[in-house]
């Protein structure tokens, strides 16, 4: 692939709370998709730059209206559950996971249906502007492995883990690891064959280990993921202290919160992802912050399983590193705009209180809880890269150009700018809360094309 | 217009939280838009009506994949808002109201700007399915009449209120009703303005006495808009109860609630609708009942400017008139939608409660608030039609067509259905939760095609 010099106005969120803004900006991306320099207009090379890209042919224009973003990192899907995004979502958690989830879950043993699910999501993923996605997939190895060769086929950057579930206690007869040893062994099959895959020289799909949660997961093959994400020197991806149930549950068990045991089990590092984690306390927060692991905030899915919302402001004035979720399809959004929308929406709601019944202050939580479409936009792109240590998510020197193009004017889009009210990163705030898939007109992930209008 | 049989499946839930699915049902519509009849399959005469509607050439067939709904009676919109729709969303309230709100409606006076804007306006919400809107528009008479032409054009069923607000201890110099007089004189010649509109003879356009809100209006005011309100037989609007600031000012100026201060106005009857109403006392729901008048629930705004959530659930199981309300823009989407799905998340969430620091039992509110899909949709068609006492809303002989088609298979569209999984009114679940703008293909209004793609 030849590089390019991208002339473009953007925007970009490498700290979280500010916007960084781009005004006609030109991005030097190499042959491999890497970033190689970012100059702005009035910059003493500016106009050296531009000329020679002109020279030699490689200068791309986004059109007038047209803005450059950071592709979206998605920090927690659950892929097989793709078919059920926006349905059942009527019925209570018991309902949803017996008589939905975990026999969707179980038709993955079906290669053929697995092939056809995954296209489908890992297309409709790369339209919605996501260009890295972190996975759960399921149990099974086979269809675990057509979602890696599916999103490599595809160009997105994927974080992928086989499903490990082998606690006859809460895991269905029908839909469980045989064992121990089986969970141990899928999970490093899955390991080998994402790495030694031939069409995934560059890394672009990595393997991660996955307990689906404590309760569905025995002691013994905790212990082993522990010692195998060491080994391997891989991801980590779980669900933490997502509901009151299943945080009284591991105390129960445990005798001790979901992210201590985690971190009793060396599962708990620089590149562990822990899905939800509502229920934190401030010790684990801290051990969250000092062993550099990460927080994927799912605001949708929170409504609808946890019953709590994640406090993300006392989070990130931290330190923590957090990212955001869909949670396909706990959450019934595929759209990571949506997700950045309910982020807002929840904080706010987490700040004032909710219940009309109970006067004002008792009402409030008494903290500020309150973001803004900056801190939204920043956990969406660089704040959910920097959690999974890769190098995208922001427009800097080194990076990859993962990116997508926002086109304002797209008729069957839901945008609407005004010359004379919008600018700055006042267009970002609109493209936030207004854009939807329609307005996503370009896709690149490593400086390559993977979906455009 | 010649009249004209719809094969169509899809959905329509004229009673709450039920949702009725047509299938392959045939809908005849006169060349007025009026529905003659709905002949589900099954029926005896289904084949008669079939064959005749083809003999005479006027069978209509919708695709496959796609599906008829009512179109969207948006309750509570600021048309004037429009240009700051997902903008100024990061600011305190005096800071949007001062800095932003007023002063771009006091742009209105200009009455190029007026007729671009709300051009624009119309024709995007018509897009996005809403096939009757409830408008707040500004002080001045000529740019509200404007908006008044704007629908006529376009074709979209409104309700229309020249904003009044001229208590000068709490509306800025710039943007003001100058007096008593003035107010009700510019209320008045609006009424006139509308029932007398040479293109107006079918009454597609209502007008709406609209006082802003008790804290904006002298008590003159508010007297003499009830008298003109019973005199004409028109709709009222305002807003009501909306958040403790306000709450609490009309308790304070007039000792009493929002609700009992309007009803002594004569400002309360079957034709009011309330925007918000978050702080309703019981006393206050039930004079709302027995008064017929209704509420726009505005679940996205509510999380911006209200601090605390409208008990939906509550006021449907008593037997309030509700509609829901964009409320572009202190909400920041123009999609009933998204305005739906938000309906049903902040319900579970006033279910739950939101605070993780707070033990699960005390965090809930102890009553059951949730809503789902079935109710949402009925208080974004059916119940907001009922609630403005118009026939619409629900395919129903006798009640106009205003309509919409949802394609599930546009590709720049936002859904995905599976054969094997979707059925009933999973269907209308998911076009609930992950349908957008471009999957909405044609938006009729009395049986006339206002848009299409
Ligand atoms: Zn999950
Ligand atoms: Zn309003």
């Amino acid at each position: 692939m030849r590089g390019k010099v991208l002339l473009a106005s953007g925007f970009h969120a490498p700290v979280a709370g500010e916007v960084d803004v781009l005004e006609d900006a030109l991005i030097a991306v190499d042959g491999e998709g890497v970033i190689l320099s970012v100059t702005r207009r009035g910059e003493a090379d500016y106009d050296a730059v531009k000329a020679r890209a002109v020279a030699e042919g490689r200068l791309e224009r986004l059109p007038e209206g047209s803005y450059l973003l950071p592709g979206f990192v998605d920090c927690h899907v659950h892929a097989p559950q793709y078919p059920q995004l926006g349905g059942a979502l009527d019925v209570s958690l018991e309902v949803w996971l017996q008589k939905y989830t975990f026999p969707l879950e179980a038709r993955y043993a079906d290669l053929a249906f697995a092939k056809r699910a995954y296209g489908l999501l890992v297309e409709d993923l790369i339209a919605n502007g996501t260009t890295t996605t972190l996975y759960f997939a399921t149990v099974h190895q086979d269809a675990t492995r057509a979602l890696v060769d599916t999103c490599l086929e595809k160009g997105q950057r994927a974080l992928i883990g086989k499903v490990v579930m082998d606690n006859v206690e809460s895991c269905p007869d029908y839909y469980r690891d045989a064992s121990v040893d089986a969970a141990l062994e899928g999970t490093r099959a899955l390991i080998d064959y994402v790495r030694m895959h031939p069409d995934n020289a560059a890394g672009l799909v990595k393997p991660v280990v996955t307990p689906r949660f404590i309760p569905s997961c025995t002691d013994a093959t905790l212990e082993g993921l522990g010692a195998i994400a060491g080994e391997c020197g891989c991801h980590v991806q779980t669900h933490c202290s997502e509901s009151d149930w299943e945080h009284g549950y591991v105390l129960s068990r445990h005798g001790m919160t979901d992210t201590e045991s985690l971190d009793r089990f060396a599962l708990l590092g620089r590149h562990t992802m822990l899905a939800h984690s509502n229920l934190l306390t401030a010790s684990d927060m801290e051990k969250i912050r000092v062993r550099e692991a990460a927080v994927a905030h799912c605001p949708l899915s929170n409504a609808y399983f946890a019953g709590a919302v994640f406090p993300l402001r006392a989070a990130l004035e931290k330190g923590l590193h957090v990212g955001l979720g869909t949670d396909i399809s706990g959450g019934p959004s595929a759209s990571m705009l949506e997700n950045c929308r309910a982020a807002v929406t929840v904080s706010r709601m987490l700040e004032t209180g909710v219940d009309p019944a109970v006067d004002a202050a008792t009402r409030a939580n008494g903290q500020p809880a309150r973001i803004d479409f900056r801190h939204a936009f920043h956990v969406a792109t660089a704040g959910g890269a920097k959690a999974l240590d890769l190098p995208v998510g922001q427009f800097s020197p080194g990076y990859r150009f993962d990116a997508i193009v926002i086109d304002t004017t797209a008729k069957a889009g839901s945008m609407r700018l005004w010359d004379e009210f919008d600018s700055g990163d006042g267009v970002l705030q609109k493209i936030v809360f207004t854009a939807s898939k329609a307005n996503i007109a370009t896709v690149w992930v490593d400086g390559k094309t993977v979906s455009s209008r």
